[in-house]
């Protein structure tokens, strides 16, 4: 085997609850990393499809920092040329560097023979995230490898636990084609939350991991709530309250914040209710001259980075 | 039926990671509350045995503050006498006031053939708690009546989350006879956190009612951290460092304030290691001059309150 091809979806973090060490992976769009041996040292970015503006420098490219580091860690520098597809917008607070992240690792360690787990790939994804977007998170990596909803207690992998899935749920995202920051969305936020907020917050993690763990729908949909950051990432999004109550107002389980945005989500019960919420939200859209992206996606477990093609 | 004793236990807020919202029933030790109907359209408080120095009047007492409000939302006024027989120490941090409230809201509702469900019954033994100390909250009630953790998202019935137990640990609580005022351990925290130690501490909750869920005991212990209260709050405890050093030395899985303390606890793996963690917690404390009493309590979750006598 010489060329492989691996798939990893996108991620929402925070996922309303986990502020920085919840997300959720979106099955149903995602990145491609074809990796062939080149029989060199050094790893090269031949193209990035639909990916314009991306660094092609192997330094600045998310995929071949975290092949570099999985090279070094394992002391073998067996070099790969690289083809990243792109599968949804950079910026719409997606996971995008974290698709093509996690897509390199989840590739590079199978054309190795798999000395790693899936969990401690994630620390290697996180490599990438630092150098896309400054810090080695890890709330889009891990989720995007693992698949479902993932919570990280750490960067450690067995800081990393996977969450039961509710079956058969959908997720909406509804992206406004709007330029949002990550360092902006987090310089947004205030520094520091009030006791009481905490206890609140707190207490919608315990209960959203108990609702999760028990099929509880409606404790799932009253406790996923963001009291932290959706109070001031959403003043970044244009009609941010009228899209709350539209998705709200058309049986929307639960609606909040993708990462550092300008993405929203709904979870819907099923996949009629979730094309009639991106109904309503392109419908607040309507007047506005803000291009806009919807997609549906099945909440599923087995969700996470895969092999398409070797 | 015109005469009734319910049993309910002591019980330990806050449990590390949840402030003001996670409570754990302590089954070994609590009060009595012995109801008598009187004929009359009054609650009497008649005794309060191992109670010196708690209020006998009616719109002081607790028991008779929760019995009165059943009344008034019953709208039907049996008056009772009261017997109250303390268990364990006032102002322990244990949920003094609370076993009280719970026994007697438990005893209240059984005598008039069972009007409310356990759930409901949170709300009225938290009059008990706002008369004995100031606010209504249902963080100790709440497992005094249901027993096990209970996890309160809110103060309504259909916010208690009952999580279940790992079976066969061992609570330990230690307290030390010093006096700390619950305003005052509430006058000692910060009155904001920053964003990052939010992050952790929601991570913790999250990963600690999976790991209940999965029964993963080295999760449970490595999640079980209160980042919030216990920088502060320990600075009200003697030796509180100690104290946790040769906790976590001696086995323990984790270590904490209960509730606004000065009572501390450790979690412990069985009933032996239960009792060399109080052994070597007593040493601490050896040269002091500080009374300390020690009790190991088994968690199981039929530990709520009861009837024990009728």
């Amino acid at each position: 085997m010489n060329q492989i091809t691996a798939y990893a979806p996108a991620t929402m973090a925070n996922f309303n609850v986990g502020y920085d060490v919840l997300g959720l992976s979106l099955n149903d769009i995602g990145d491609e990393v074809e990796l062939t041996l080149n029989g060199t040292e050094e790893n090269n970015i031949l193209e990035i499809i639909n990916g314009k503006g991306l660094p092609l420098e192997r330094d600045k490219n998310c995929c071949s920092v975290v092949i570099r580091k999985m090279q070094e860690t394992l002391n073998s520098f067996k070099g790969v040329d690289i083809v990243i597809t792109k599968g949804f917008a950079a910026g719409s607070g997606l996971g995008s560097s974290s698709a093509s992240s996690a897509a390199a690792a989840f590739a590079y360690n199978e054309l190795m023979g798999k000395p790693y787990s899936n969990k401690e790939l994630v620390a290697f994804a996180a490599e990438g995230e630092r150098v896309a977007c400054g810090s080695a998170h890890v709330d889009n990596v891990a989720p995007s490898i693992l698949g479902g909803v993932v919570l990280s207690k750490g960067k450690k992998a067995s800081d990393l636990i996977q969450l039961p899935l509710i079956e058969n749920l959908y997720a909406v995202t509804f992206f406004p084609a709007i330029k949002v920051n990550t360092s902006d969305a987090r310089k947004i936020l205030n520094n520091t939350i009030d006791l009481k907020t905490l206890s609140q917050q707190v207490s919608f993690m315990g209960a959203f991991v108990s609702s999760l763990y028990e099929k509880d729908i409606d404790l799932f949909s009253a406790s996923l709530q963001d009291l932290v950051v959706e109070p001031r990432r959403s003043l970044l999004i244009p009609r941010f309250k009228e899209l709350k109550k539209a998705a709200l107002e058309n049986k929307a389980l639960a609606f909040g914040i993708s990462g550092s945005g300008p993405s929203v989500f709904a979870i819907a019960k099923n996949a009629d209710e979730a094309d009639h919420i991106i109904k309503t939200m392109e419908q607040v859209y309507a007047d506005l001259s803000i291009k806009t992206q919807a997609h549906k996606h099945l909440l599923c477990k087995d969700s996470g980075a895969r092999i398409v093609k070797k």
